[in-house]
């Protein structure tokens, strides 16, 4: 998506071989009327589904999900990070493995809000090693639900974490490809 | 505003005194419809400030900014709560107490994201005790800017808060202010 590769490459920050930071525009300040924009992609890609769902993680999913959701006209559902004990029974879980903070937590939805009869499509900002991604599937499989597909925002393509879930057969659309990025040479997206 | 304590009415939950669970449309699953007309009240209520942020806190009151951010033109900026110390100079902090959690955190935002130009929305789901909002009106006013006022979802009006942060000369507009609350006798609302 040419608009969010053009404000990547205008406002993103890289710094050494694998941060990017876009603090600016998308996971801190977040510039609503570019996540507007995004949800519309979305939705052009996924026409073809009948969503009924969309599912993202805390805390930064939480927008873009929201304004994609509107594109769709169905609710959003977060997932908690939980540092203690899941409350046996009433809430779906998957453990994730964070490198950025170097320790394992849990994720969790409650089962009230997904059941067989979803067809979700998860959205989240980033993707690298697909750690989250794939805790978020997991939670969607245990419900019974469907994943019709996921929707990112910027892949970082140099790791295998996209690439490893299109070969589970789940459907990946990220908005931004990064296929290479360097603090003087700038960034190099994949087409 | 009618259309939100309509559905407090109908999907809230109560719990023992204090606790209303709005988790099927507020802060877990969340309703984006409902949203936009949460938004739309609060720019029919502050029209005539000219807004250029809106401020919130993570993660539940993301949704609910970004979807107000709309009516507003504005980016959003969300707080983080942090757990390790701040980075000298780069953010401003507050230091919240969380009675929920029964433990202290700090929120920051990035000194870039905030300056004295701005005339600050701040938003969020809840206000009780109104720790979290008194320490992102502590954010706004450490960066020079003005606070124009707040707009909370749903207050507790029988727990100090919103009183006590009114008192300091701060416009706070609840869009449901809950006066009283019981598993048996149901929710009753303020004028």
């Amino acid at each position: 998506m040419k608009l969010l590769e053009d404000r990547i490459r205008k406002d993103g920050i890289v710094i050494g071989a694998d941060i990017l930071k876009v603090d600016s525009f998308l996971n801190h300040q977040i510039d609503v009327e570019l996540l507007a924009e995004m949800g519309k992609e979305w939705k052009r890609l996924y026409q073809d589904e009948k969503i009924t769902k969309i599912l993202t993680i805390e805390a930064s999913g939480i927008g873009i999900a929201c304004i994609a959701a509107q594109q769709f006209g169905v609710p959003v559902l977060f997932a908690k990070k939980s540092k203690t004990k899941n409350i046996a029974g009433e809430v779906y879980t998957a453990k994730v493995m964070s490198f950025t903070h170097g320790r394992e937590y849990d994720i969790i939805v409650s089962r009230k809000f997904l059941t067989a009869d979803d067809n979700v499509l998860i959205i989240d900002d980033f993707l690298a090693n697909g750690e989250a991604l794939r805790g978020l599937i997991k939670l969607v499989q245990d419900a019974g639900a469907r994943v019709a597909g996921c929707g990112i925002a910027i892949e970082k393509a140099f790791q295998p974490g996209g690439d490893q879930i299109r070969k589970t057969g789940v459907r990946v659309e990220s908005l931004a490809r990064v296929l290479s990025m360097d603090e003087n040479e700038g960034i190099v997206f994949t087409d």
